[in-house]
């Protein structure tokens, strides 16, 4: 059951000779979500050992060429892979077209199945069993979209004891892993804290792509398990992250703090930095759990049970 | 005084972990061209310490994805890096309405002159003082062009002690450098060869992209210093070769061997080879002074003075 995250690029508009443009690979239980696709993506994945063909969702955040420019290169060899399956692309309409012009004389041989995200919108963009995207607007030049990525809460994992105990019907079961208590034949009440282990607590990561200092997003991002947060720059330069639209260490921290996340990863560092060390010093200030993201690094959330309903259990 | 060729993408159309896309980079005398543009070509200049304001011409032999999707990215990296000099793109037409589709509304900062290359055109590309870039069709799936880069032939060097002993004027020494005999006072014709070095010999890079087995191209390349012949495959794979518009490395041996080159540098391999040898081993039952390309690695071409212009002068 891995919930990971790995950072295929770190740098900002301008790569530099060892630091690739976004891009971060979400692997839930085994499903693959490209989140963001800079130039050399595809070359980042292979370099990692992930399968290209495993992908079928990709999020694009904004428009600007460092984060969408290895979609050309991507998709053409998806082509040459010989993928036949649909391929879903959530992005600003406006990529649609691009991807049309680019692709026009040219039989992918799959389907891009394109999900438009209009300007301002906040809500979900994708679900199943599983998983839910959510997106909600970042503060950028250009429309920016930041994405959450959730499990679903599972159901409670019935004592497999309490079956035969309590002689429980299937259709007991069913109710009893939703959290209900259970009423015996005697009439005495079984609380489902006893017939129970909690699930494990659904994990979350929010990828927060080209913005602005914005606490317009906690709300959003509030208590996430692991967020990425863009820091191009240091607070030194806090005059030209505004004029550009980006963020430095420090207030990437201050949001993680004011959304009260597990952990912050800082990003998109501009190609003007050698040394990186200086971004988490900066946040740890803030926000002590900060890390600077390493490229080819899986950050992986733990599974972990619910706090509160293990206190419930251990009693 | 250099002429030498890095080569940054050894890759065909598929990148593998260690290969990238194709891209060439010659240096003629510290002025540099780009020769094709995969993606990740401005990530690969960057890692080998080339500096990209330093390219003022780009030639894109075709328009599949492999050989210009690193365009986008180097063109906005040298937007960013505060580009003004016009850059001038030698490629087909088509490559212009891609460019301005994709920078419609993005204010590069500097021009793109566009030269567009005409379906079969041989001929004559760019010329200065220095350096002549010609074209010739190549035979591929689509419209495909080879380059051929050739130093111009340089005046004769006049051994500094004739113009004493000669009492050799402006306009005589002119003459002589250009190869004139002299005549002095007394009417003594003496011979150029006497009073002359001869310069270095041109040198010439030629560069044959995709293209299927094609002896048509030998008149083009004919006793060029390097040529690159892309050999997607090895023999065994011949059909499938022909099936795709590409050669093999004994096919690209064999037009070296026609056309008389001095060396050959293979290239654009496929990605299901791991080991490369192969390729060599191939090549050089066809053509002994076959290699296979290494990226990063520069191939410099020495400087010779002519052969036949030294025996005079050693008489």
């Amino acid at each position: 059951m891995t919930f990971s995250v790995t950072v295929l690029g770190s740098s900002s508009a301008l790569p530099t000779s060892s630091r690739y443009p976004t891009a971060h690979l979400l692997n839930a239980n085994e499903r693959f979500f490209l989140i963001d696709c800079g130039e050399g993506t595809q070359i980042q994945l292979r370099k990692f050992k992930f399968r290209l063909l495993k992908i079928n969702h990709i999020f694009i955040s904004h428009l600007h060429g460092d984060h969408y420019f290895g979609l050309f290169g991507l998709l053409s060899s998806l082509s040459l892979l010989g993928r036949t399956n649909d391929l879903h692309i959530f992005a600003h309409s406006d990529l649609e077209d691009i991807l049309n012009f680019q692709f026009k004389y040219y039989d992918l041989g799959f389907k891009l199945v394109f999900h438009p995200i209009k300007n301002n919108f906040a809500g979900i963009l994708f679900e199943d069993k599983q998983l839910i995207v959510s997106t909600f607007p970042l503060k950028h030049r250009i429309t920016s979209n930041g994405f959450i990525f959730q499990e679903k809460q599972k159901d409670k994992n019935l004592i497999k004891e309490m079956v035969q105990f309590y002689q429980l019907g299937i259709k007991d079961i069913l109710k009893i892993k939703q959290g209900e208590d259970f009423v015996d034949k005697e009439g005495r009440l079984i609380p489902n804290s006893r017939l129970t282990i909690p699930s494990y607590k659904p994990r979350s990561y929010a990828f927060c792509s080209d913005t602005a200092f914005a606490p317009s997003i906690v709300k959003h991002i509030h208590g996430v398990d692991l967020l990425y947060h863009e820091s191009t720059f240091t607070d030194a330069l806090i005059k030209r992250a505004e004029e550009t639209g980006h963020s430095t260490a420090r207030q990437a921290a201050e949001i993680a703090k004011m959304a009260n996340v597990k952990k912050l990863l800082l990003g998109h560092f501009s190609a003007r930095y050698k040394d990186l060390s200086i971004f988490k010093n900066e946040a740890i200030e803030v926000f002590d759990n900060s890390e600077i993201v390493n490229e080819g690094q899986t950050y992986e959330i733990e599974l972990q049970r619910d706090n509160i309903i293990n206190k419930t259990d251990a009693g």
